[in-house]
């Protein structure tokens, strides 16, 4: 490795690593612009490239239109040189897929899965079903692993901690795991943190501050502040589906075994006991959601009472955060109206004019794909950070 | 060292500015634990710090007897190498200081203070009062300017952004002003952020994620995590007391002109407005926190009502947010028991024990110069980050 510059450590601001991340991000594209953007010398940024394009990193894709007098080669990531494995594990469903460093979908496979049937038997299934899936997309060269699963993770571990829809999970070294058996770094998640990972990477990656809210048979939301997850002290942020909305011994009873939660009244899981006390056919959330759509008055009360439900705590994530952007995503979502409207009258109700003067309020762009693309972006954010790019190329 | 400009560009992962915030944190006191700690070659360190030694920013302090075998020469910061202008600007009250670089009070002032006297006469009299306290403290060197007020504050930019309570200060260039007066770096942010800055470093400075909230005249939040304030997309972040938690036509009247605001059933100006209307003599929030502390009935319960309210808020922030650490700080902490009592009763059962497991909740250590010792952090913090100080020892 060509280190002029003193400065040229592991994780330095300036080095190849940040460098390739500028160029990732599609922020910079050619040389000249990297000396701007860095105040690296033209030869410091020659040299770093070089390498970059050496180590395959990168590859010169033409000349670059945008600028003016003497044209430059473009630089872009090669996000074909490598795959990720990502999965996104919910309560009752699966889905897996093979992705390219761009967190492009090369294959995937959904189905119906129980995460109740404890860690061993979920990654058996996982890899079985990655390696199956790595060879319908040609078996590409896999560079990482990016799971989420529904319960609160510690990352720096990867195990789930006291996760309480996933018996036999609590403290696994999930993380390991998926190390000793594909030989490859593997990162862990929380599912609606990697959700908000993929939703904030499908569009909204300059936002200073970001807010998604996953509301399917559970209750989550994810942050991103800077670019980066807010992860919470024990991995539990965003953990917003257990705050006590109702009375904590008369209120409606939660899958976590409290009463009052606003998961008890306001999920997916919720909207399927109702209506099934109400004499209606509904087994999964999708089922609640159909009912909805088809304009079943008992459906349509209940999405929107859980619209009100979580306007009224996403009120307060609002003012308390101030993001620039909320996306809603998970099934209740594709109740369109019936939710979204219920959901912005309470929020707007309950916050002051300035708190959401540039908010802007969508339905999730990724659908029932956010968590597997979150995933995937885990892995390739990691794998590809500044500070593992140069650990990597100094070593 | 020349004088460290605002908005610096990044500095390097362990440039001279990283080697020198290890070492002002306290976190490594030898050359010998800076090569363990960053990896840098043994003669990279010696050179970094004889660099900063002879800019003055560090001193050698004596032999570190903590270590085992070679007794090697302790590095510390020089707190007393200069001095940074801080005030803490309230609704009523101001209190301004001049501290040394530790955040240490040199001298201090506080007073009666109208805030919407508007900014022109506001930092005219922040100026004179600051000269007198500077040569009152013997005339130390101002390295630069921290100030906290009470509203949102684009903190880039440094101009407040449309406060409730302080009119003729929106859009207003505070920062530039300040630093048009002073002719040395000046931050300007909102009062709550501040004072979770000045709580966070004066015991926390370790915690990942730690959330302050203040309830005095009016209600606000700051979250410090990854030791950085998270700042929100408009500045407008831990703008809590404005959420809506009464109903918004006939809810009480608030300080901001809207109806059922927290602030407008919780803070201390609500409770002046109650106690007045019960026909008790209170005229300022600490007169209803001293009627509280002398057990008068209905100032007792009007400040337990205010902790169960705070408490509602605060259950939805620590479930999004997952803190180790919540500060309460402003006024109505005075009434101990009364508010804390109420606020922590509301915070758990509203909250799943998994969330508040790891949490403690605290009293304010700084009480009534929370504000000021925080804004001279802001300074202190500013003018010392890796990439300023890396910024001005290049250029």
């Amino acid at each position: 490795m060509t280190t002029p510059e003193p400065n040229a450590r592991p994780g330095s601001a300036a080095g190849p690593g940040q460098l390739l991340h500028l160029i990732r991000s599609g922020e910079v594209r050619t040389r000249r612009e990297l000396q701007a953007r860095t105040g690296l010398s033209r030869s410091t940024v020659a040299a770093r490239v070089d390498q970059l394009l050496r180590e395959g990193l990168i590859r010169e894709g033409g000349v670059d239109a945008n600028l003016r007098g003497r044209p430059s080669t473009a630089l872009v990531f090669d996000e074909t040189r490598g795959a990720v494995l990502a999965a996104d594990l919910g309560a009752t469903h699966a889905r897996a897929a093979v992705c390219d460093l761009g967190g492009r979908i090369l294959a995937e496979h959904a189905q119906g899965f129980d995460i109740r049937q404890g860690p061993e038997a979920s990654l058996a299934w996982l890899e079985a079903t990655w390696r199956q899936l790595a060879s319908s997309a040609g078996e590409p060269r896999i560079l990482g692993v990016g799971l989420g699963v529904p319960g609160p993770v510690d990352f720096t571990s990867g195990r789930p901690e006291n996760p309480p829809i996933m018996p036999g999970w609590h403290g696994y070294p999930v993380r390991d795991e998926l190390v000793r058996r594909f030989g490859v770094p593997a990162f862990v998640e929380n599912d609606a943190n990697v959700m908000a990972l993929g939703e904030f990477h499908a569009g909204f990656s300059g936002v200073p501050s970001f807010l998604f809210v996953k509301v399917s048979t559970g209750i989550g939301a994810g942050m991103v502040v800077g670019g980066e997850l807010l992860r919470g002290a024990d991995g539990g942020s965003g953990d917003i589906g257990h705050i006590r909305l109702g009375h904590p011994e008369t209120g409606p009873v939660c899958a976590c075994g409290a009463r009052g939660c606003l998961a008890a009244s306001a999920s997916g899981g919720a909207l399927v006991r109702r209506l099934c006390e109400a004499g209606l056919d509904a087994t999964t959330t999708r089922d609640a959601v159909e009912l909805a759509r088809g304009g079943e008055p008992q459906a349509v009360a209940l999405v929107r009472e859980a619209g009100l439900l979580i306007g009224d705590v996403l009120a307060t994530a609002v003012s308390l955060l101030n993001p620039r952007v909320l996306v809603v995503g998970g099934e209740l979502v594709r109740a369109q109206d019936h939710f979204m409207s219920s959901l912005r009258e309470r929020l707007y109700q309950r916050t002051q004019p300035l708190a959401t003067r540039n908010l802007r309020i969508l339905p999730s762009a990724l659908g029932t794909r956010a968590g597997v693309i979150g995933a995937a972006r885990l892995g390739i954010e990691e794998l590809f950070s500044p500070e593992a790019v140069d650990r990597a190329l100094a070593g």
